[in-house]
């Protein structure tokens, strides 16, 4: 086993017993989540940030699970914001358990989370500070994406700036704080670590483009949650921009889906027009991520490299496959 | 002015600031929340713990308007768990901005507080894993005040449960965070910072108490929120528990109420015999904090003293004008 998948592991069950040393009023919920479990990618890349050629330091097993936990908790809060019924394949907390149960268990969560991180906040101030300094920035991406929704002229700068508060920023949180770790035991230098809290920023930005063309190029099963779905709830991803920048009357024809609530003809056009073009853009931000690459140590570049194929094998798979339907 | 007053009025002035600079998503809800603000009772426990005889240290500002953001970031999370439309006496943030924008606001409130905190981690490291640590005792409070919502047979040391996370705890973490920066700058020693953080507790168990009277003695303006409501709303508050254990039939006619939803009578009926023997527990706690008031520093326990009488004198005299009623 290598040294990432093993700490992941040990990731894995230390959020089991934080989530198991639940008060009786929590367990349950948590026990949900628990079968909802993600693929940990936060959590990888913390890990892969704080890993050196021999060891990974278990403060980095903590800060790992205070991230995933943290995520745990957004995605709670997100489920009551958009009253998704369904999250990663299984009912959400809030229609299993109610909006009550829900609120409050996204501040358990939280409050669990930043628990961990105070744990660890000596000697790593820079982490704990970047952590708790974040956690603004990803509110502010919710807020734009609600008053944007719907919002067909959304500028491509501000589409960046809504995802990197609703997904990088805390894809950089992690990195950072791997690299703030691996810095404090000499295995990075401060240039080092601050170009692999950049890499997290492009990987996050990556990690949601690719999320929104699964929209488009994933059945529910496969994807866990329901697809095709992100025009008709007013979400203005990267493919539909990209599309209607190719096709000027595209625009009219979504406002007329919207009107007709009829989405289907509008999802194929968006697939062929938009997915290629998206998938430029994610090529990009993986280019500008090599190149920060190339600065950092070998073994450390090759487990991130590595992330990011099996994010774009994954994706790109199913895109050139429905691109080709 | 006192040194309190005046540091209040540097709170206000901090909190402002702090919410003002809040992105253009969350002014118009800050504003709001700007509007309803209540009497800062947490913050003037923390400054009078953080006081000595000439001065109340910056950082005590710091920590107070972050535990005061903290408590608005409750109340908007709070209004969206109990469906409440009134806060203050103006709209809740959910009956006025919506469901989704009152999680997230409460969320960025969350992050603001914690990121004030971090600014003075160093050196109160004991307050800020004190503030990180209590956060899932507060959502206790509140998940178990759900799990017992309409349940009469709700024993006394359960309710203290319920009331030590939903407002003691916050107490705490204001007493004790004022009491660790006295400390750092010599002004108390290990003990006295210890016991002026139970008195926190006590003072909050005392205002919950009082609280829970208002609901029977207070009409909605004077309140600023709906009263009488506590018995309808499944609450059960301490003169129920105690007129409940004064006369065993009355458990049934609260249950009668309950299905006719005609409470008029029974709340009469709780409120003779119940709000003399609640303001007898709260003297009771009362006179726990006056025992500590001995171990601390003379003017500290004179600002203590001060705050402990006003919030008696108020809800005495509206308790007592309405048992001779």
């Amino acid at each position: 086993m290598t040294l990432i998948a093993d700490a992941i592991k040990q990731v894995d069950k230390s959020i089991e017993q934080a989530l198991g040393r639940s008060p009786k009023q929590i367990a349950p919920l948590a026990g949900h989540l628990l079968d909802s479990r993600g693929q940990g990618v936060r959590a990888k890349l913390l890990l892969t940030a704080a890993s050196n050629n021999e060891q990974i330091h278990d403060h980095a097993i903590k800060a790992a699970s205070a991230i995933e936990i943290f995520h745990l908790a957004t995605l709670v809060h997100d489920d009551v914001i958009d009253d998704s019924p369904i999250r990663r394949g299984l009912p959400s907390v809030q229609s299993k358990f109610g909006k009550k149960h829900a609120v409050i268990c996204g501040d358990y969560l939280f409050g669990l989370s930043l628990s961990m991180v105070a744990d660890i906040y000596q000697p790593y101030t820079e982490f704990g500070e970047k952590f708790v300094k974040n956690i603004r920035l990803i509110c502010l991406g919710e807020l734009q994406q609600l008053s944007n929704a719907n919002n067909l002229d959304l500028p491509f700068f501000d589409y960046l700036r809504i995802i990197n508060g609703k997904t990088a920023v805390l894809f950089h949180v992690a990195t950072f704080g791997g690299a703030i770790i691996s810095k404090y035991h000499g295995n990075l230098n401060e240039r080092q670590a601050k170009q692999i809290g950049r890499l997290g920023t492009y990987f996050g930005i990556i990690f949601q483009i690719l999320d929104d063309c699964k929209d488009y190029t994933l059945d529910t099963k496969t994807a866990k949650k329901p697809t095709n779905t992100d025009i008709a709830n007013g979400v203005v991803n990267l493919p539909l921009i990209m599309a209607m920048s190719k096709d000027m009357r595209l625009g009219d024809k979504v406002r007329a889906a919207m009107a007709t609530r009829e989405y289907g003809d509008i999802v194929k056009e968006v697939s062929l027009l938009g997915l290629t073009p998206t998938m430029d853009i994610a090529y990009r931000y993986a280019a500008k991520c090599r190149v920060i690459l190339q600065e950092i140590p070998h073994l450390m570049a090759k487990e991130f490299e590595q992330l990011l194929n099996t994010q774009f094998s994954l994706a790109s798979k199913n895109t050139e496959q429905h691109v080709t339907k």
